[in-house]
């Protein structure tokens, strides 16, 4: 949180396209941030009777995101995929910091990633509080802070046999619109601005988050693979699930591919910041209202099941019902999505 | 706080590195540390009438430590400097996450750096309570938190005329190392070693910081070098001050140099991390017992002046008082460093 070691050399740059936007956001900040930036760290004072989320994320040049990526496409992605944490906690955004390592200062990269940053940020009511800039690398890592009343977390433990799996929006689009971009797949320009889309804008679902509080007995966001990530639900919870693969809710677009591409991509693919989560049967009609209400799909995909032996698993079943395979829920991702590197 | 693409491939390498010590030292944490690794975000739940401090330092590969840097002491050093802006504010240590870049996955480098991150956690009673590992250039992200009573922090901004200036410690012994690193100073290897464990292992002055919460009206911590630190003060509190350059404290290995690099190193030489702070007069008797119950020097080295005109300034005087210059309170510490690059 503090200046040290001052490597940019550019205290007023920084202070234009970091300090100045986010001192302008505090206004209609949350009262929970009773100190922003420019001390030795900012202060957070919860609300009575809640308690603070926070989650750290890092993204890497040329791991994360491609050289040359658009800064405001790059500055909202990483803070979304925080804000995509904070969510699957059921937390309402507080506020973030920001350490980030730049290359070079380049005024032009600053302000588009200064205007991506911000414009996501005021959309999530979750201001900049603090952080630290230096040369480097470019690498931005994001700690984002939430708030939940106590106890009301969902946890990743909390998954019951009996229970419904759920996901919401769409899964598959971040992982072809990667293929397409790999030269793997070939997509019409407007499908692939679609899935691109998918890709560099993801949404955190954050307002399902909070609505899915008290009926969500487990969530998590789809961020490696649905299966994958849904895998991290059933080792926490000591439980197998069974998922139908003719379910798994896909875009038009993904739904044009072959149905072996469409199956992998929508059961394996990463970076589509869905929620996956788990719920008793008698929620369903409170699920229902909660997907009519936000306009967000959200789709019953498999059934959580008791512990068979000590590993948890996943049984894919086909649409009549048929076992496909039984996977090791973690970490089977790799192995089963070829594509993979 | 995700696996998010799992680019080392090697999570039960990290689960060894990170989470089972964590998981250890968890036992013995802060009873606001409600949830630690393993969910989408950790949960803190602070006492009631306290806020969270937060505050967030990026470490990178050739630019704070060298190529080949002890991952243990660079561990250290990691958290140490967050701990110190803890403790620039009065704020008790309640935990910190980790965000880590790594170019791969070398066993006895991740040994080193666990060993020494445990030890340091341990000692400031301060766990690590989430993070993210990726791969990528050596780039070591902390966000660190701690608990001040609501209204108690320290700031910056609360210097007033008539106040004494205070400094922990000695300066310029990590500046002095580096003078020796860089072959533009000759040390013997004892004292070498001396300056060096500054540089490397620096001591974040909690328990200091604590003591201040009633005492101190501003504080900070010497990162970038006591004149330039001091001018954040300054600036934010709207005053200037004036410093007797004999009586910044200096180690008995910094007193062997030439008094003109003396004053330079312990006046404008960074990487310190002792506490500068401000106090009423009134105070000093209080100080002084703070002092002796720490066992850490405490020194009296100046005084805050009202404002004279619209830039904040430090007037420098010497050991009969007369002036031997005004300074720009910010930033003129690289203009006054000539060692800096």
């Amino acid at each position: 949180m503090s200046s040290r070691s001052t490597p940019l050399g550019e205290f007023d740059l920084i202070d234009r396209f970091f300090k100045t936007s986010a001192d302008s956001l505090r206004t209609n900040a949350d009262e929970a941030i009773t100190l922003g930036i420019g001390d030795d760290c900012a202060l957070i004072k919860p609300p009575v009777n809640e308690e603070i989320a926070i989650t750290s994320d890092m993204l890497v040049e040329g791991r994360h995101f491609f050289v040359g990526a658009d800064p405001a496409q790059l500055a909202r992605k990483a803070l979304a995929v925080n804000l995509s944490d904070l969510s699957a906690m059921g937390a309402r955004p507080l506020g973030f910091t920001l350490a980030i390592a730049l290359p070079a200062v380049d005024e032009a990269w600053l302000a588009g990633f200064s205007k991506g940053l911000f414009a996501i940020a005021k959309e999530y009511s979750c201001p900049l509080i603090g952080g630290d800039t230096t040369a480097g690398p470019l690498t931005i890592s994001i700690t984002a802070f939430g708030a939940i009343p106590t106890g009301k977390a969902i946890r990743r433990s909390g998954a019951k046999p009996g229970d419904d799996v759920w996901v919401s929006g769409t899964v598959g689009d971040a992982r072809l619109s990667l293929a397409a971009l790999r030269h793997e797949i070939n997509l019409s320009s407007e499908d692939l601005q679609q899935v691109e889309h998918r890709m560099h804008q993801p949404m955190a679902r954050v307002e399902l988050g909070v609505q899915l509080r008290n009926v969500a007995t487990a969530a998590l966001d789809v961020s490696d693979g649905l299966l994958g990530d849904l895998g991290h639900i059933l080792k926490q919870s000591h439980v197998d699930a069974e998922i139908a693969l003719d379910k798994l809710p896909k875009s038009i677009t993904l739904q044009k591919q072959d149905l072996a591409i469409q199956n992998q991509f929508a059961a394996c693919g990463g970076d589509d910041y869905e929620l996956c989560f788990t719920a008793p049967s008698s929620q369903r009609d409170k699920i229902q209202a909660i997907s009519k209400s936000l306009n967000l799909p959200l789709t019953l995909i498999g059934k959580i099941l008791p512990k068979r032996d000590s590993q948890a698993k996943v049984y894919l079943l086909d649409a009549s019902g048929t076992l496909l395979s039984d996977l090791q829920a973690a970490p089977f991702l790799n192995s089963f999505d070829h594509f993979a590197s």
